[in-house]
């Protein structure tokens, strides 16, 4: 039985990522909401904030992919031109969404100033929107088709994830299985080779690490299918202890 | 005086990342360095362990860039594929670099198993590759035309910039100013918009943050020209306070 594998990609819209200004910590956060999802993160592209690169990133991944997301862009000052670029990309006017409108309408009614022409750049959508909520801040997140534009501040960010939960369909979760061995993974490459081969259902992983002044490497085993999975681990247990290098279940 | 930008894309190359399983830290490290070498970083992807997703991501990005990065895949196991990718992307056969054998070979002397097959993986190079010098472990980076090859362990990474530091020619540094006001972006949009557009010669971001209870946002302007960077902070920061927003020069 093969499975529908289901696949996102992620646009991180951002001129202070680039500069090494601001550190993203919105592609890990959106890469473990997609795993629960059931939902393969396939690919992640950081571009500046120009609309030919937004127009053409948006494009190519989201026909490549089920689901695509974008954090940044979405506020109200001029270097926030998400909205348009997708619009761009997709061949559809900008209006201003009237629920949205609404939502900012009452969420700067007691703020000095009121909903100013600035303010009201945030209910601006491609035409046929619909709104993602935010419980953090006024401005909503916007899905377009199998596009979704979230805010590039990573706790409001997190709103977002949390308001689209249980709302896209995925696959299987991919499960995995850790272990980790205080072992140069150059010791053990052949092992590694020899039973990501004999196990075609799963993905292994060595990602190496220097820590308390010793080399070592934690081997991830990656599967839709668990009965696959822990038949994959027991193996590569079982041979990393044959060769002499102890495993540490769960990775160290 | 119209000056000549140098740029750079990185290719982050690793399921691990994707997986959320690692958060990556490669991305500000290179943007960081970049920056001081008078690089602009233009584009980043993260792509996975996959040879057609590599070899798409450093054709494209080698082509539209002064230099190329990639960060990952680059030690002993099978999935370690990055030099076999780029070979493939620029159509050169794989060899040994006698240089990186030799290297190997002293590093793994006096460990047990000596140099073994898996570990002189580690010296394979695109036909006519130079190294990078690796100061904390074996394997060196490599450097074949404009495309720079560096280890995916951070601290690695670090040493094989360090090893490049001054060796590419770049233009003048990025230079950038920032002032910070607790004050929501909304209401300051106008002055932001009235301001980058009086300064041409400027970039003016605005990254919004929730902190300590508050709403605040911090504005970076980023020029190469000392005098206008000058002018147009000057200006922002006059702006600012006539409407009553208190700027803290050096961000908050």
């Amino acid at each position: 039985m093969s499975e529908r594998i289901w696949t996102a990609a992620l646009v991180v819209i951002g001129d202070e990522i680039l500069s090494g200004r601001t550190h993203d910590r919105n592609i890990a956060q959106v890469a473990e909401w997609l795993q629960v999802q059931g939902i393969r993160l396939a690919e992640v592209r950081v571009v500046a904030d120009e609309q030919d690169r937004i127009v053409e990133a948006v494009n190519i991944l989201r026909e490549r992919n089920d689901y695509l997301f974008t954090t940044g862009g979405i506020g109200p000052t001029h270097d926030d031109i998400t909205v348009d670029a997708v619009a761009a990309a997709l061949g559809l006017e900008v209006v201003v969404h009237p629920e949205a409108r609404a939502l900012l309408e009452k969420y700067y009614a007691d703020k000095p100033g009121g909903l100013t022409e600035d303010r009201l750049r945030m209910a601006r959508v491609p035409a046929g929107a619909q709104l993602i909520p935010n419980r953090m801040s006024g401005a909503p997140g916007i899905k377009i088709g199998n596009i979704h534009l979230m805010a590039g501040v990573p706790h409001i960010t997190a709103g977002m994830l949390d308001a689209l939960t249980g709302t896209l369909e995925g696959g299987a979760p991919l499960k995995a299985e850790t272990m980790g061995c205080w072992t140069a993974e150059s010791e053990v490459a052949g092992i590694l080779r020899a039973v990501a081969k004999a196990h075609e259902a799963c993905q292994i992983g060595s990602y190496p690490f220097f820590r308390e002044g010793k080399v070592g490497a934690n081997f991830v085993i990656r599967s839709t299918d668990a009965a696959a999975l822990a038949d994959c681990a027991k193996d590569l247990r079982d041979a990393l202890e044959e060769a002499g290098h102890s495993a540490i279940a769960g990775g160290i």
